[in-house]
């Protein structure tokens, strides 16, 4: 099986608030990727704002390396995204976070992620390095991805993909259904407890009552503690209340 | 071809800061998500924070609606999902946004899924209402996602489903949960039979065996024709057994 590749490159290009860099770290950490490389921070670097916002990836921001160019920064890159607003004419393709992931993941050679300043976006010059487009498929009426939050969805579908075969959270540690003994002991409880009470009445309705209950305790499919939590239910509704309380 | 199920209700359980109400509208927004629940805002509402952090996600806030509790924000909901991190001995199914999303495109009925506070999360009691557990797989060794990120990821996931043209098809065209208000009404009337019969002591027990017979009578996911069964079943333990027979 083959090992995964390391994650990609997160390029923040001519990033404005030091906030924002350090909120991209964080969303980075989230999600396993370390490696942050800034183009001309506008408030240059390091940024005492950028801290605070990392909430702790403070290590993806001493890593940070600042580079005076895009060029400069994607160089030992093989394959470039620039995140954009897909528009009319792209000449390069388009691909989704989730299909740049695994883009990502199967090809040789580091990829990067090209994100613009929070305002402008991109500029062409810098698109024109990528060979694809990155556009996350958004509300057509309410485009307004802040860019930790850009960061973020490439981050999350990378990590979805790298986890491949880790933890799957599914319901593997939820107990299997009680054998199907212990079903039939608790619905023969509360039949013994429904019969004197006469709930299976009228007599021509008894047997579709018995099947419409037993249908309703069979689909849970309770496991052993859940089953013996009903069976203690039952013993405490056959004791006769204590109305002294 | 069937048309896809509306978007969950995003619902924020006691948020703390209006700022971050603001955030997790433009995110969900930003997805196609409208419906905002609110419960107990610890600051009120409305609050004047949210408007400018939702960025033009006005709508969303104007149309947010406060709960005094959990239990009845999700009261038409059949299928409630609380966001936690994944702990040991979860005894309820922990599924993915991807496989939330999924699900929630597939499923007849409401979903809505819980955000706890920024600082605490979900409380049990909030937990104890949902069927599933969402757990966002995130970097073990770093985990730190705000309240907007774990909601646009959610968003994010349910609008890929949304949007692919895919129809999920249902597994079987049972009915749907009965919504969670009927649900409430079961346990109220367990709890209502089980009280005077001494169920719930001693004392420092009682509220953990609360939560357990809350869990194992949420799990099964009852339609409402169970749901009637079941209050009909109760109705008949109450009675005294008829010794004559």
């Amino acid at each position: 099986m083959a090992a995964t590749r390391p994650g990609p490159v997160i390029v923040l290009v001519r990033p404005q608030l030091g906030e924002n860099i350090g909120k991209a770290a964080r969303a980075m950490l989230n999600f396993g990727l370390t490696e942050m490389r800034l183009v001309e921070p506008r408030d240059g670097w390091p940024n005492p704002a950028a801290g605070p916002a990392a909430s702790g990836a403070d290590n993806v921001l001493a890593d940070a390396k600042v580079y005076p160019t895009t060029a400069e920064a994607v160089a030992d890159c093989a394959h470039v995204y620039a995140t954009t607003v897909r528009k009319r004419g792209d000449t390069k393709p388009v691909v989704t976070p989730e299909e740049a992931a695994g883009e990502i993941s199967a090809r040789e050679g580091r990829s990067a992620i090209l994100f613009g300043p929070e305002r402008s976006g991109l500029e062409t010059v810098d698109i024109s390095l990528a060979r694809s487009i990155l556009t996350v498929p958004i509300n057509p009426d309410f485009g307004s991805l802040n860019l930790a939050q850009a960061v973020i969805l490439c981050a999350y579908e990378w990590s979805k993909v790298a986890a491949g075969s880790v933890v799957q959270p599914t319901q593997e540690d939820t107990l299997p259904p009680a054998p199907q003994e212990e079903l039939e002991g608790l619905i023969g409880h509360f039949e013994q407890l429904l019969e004197p009470r006469r709930y299976f009445f009228p007599e021509d309705r008894a047997e579709a009552n018995r099947r419409t209950l037993r249908n309703v305790l069979t689909r849970p499919g309770w496991n052993h503690l859940e089953v013996r939590t009903l069976r203690g239910v039952l013993s405490a509704l056959s004791r006769t209340p204590d109305v002294r309380k």
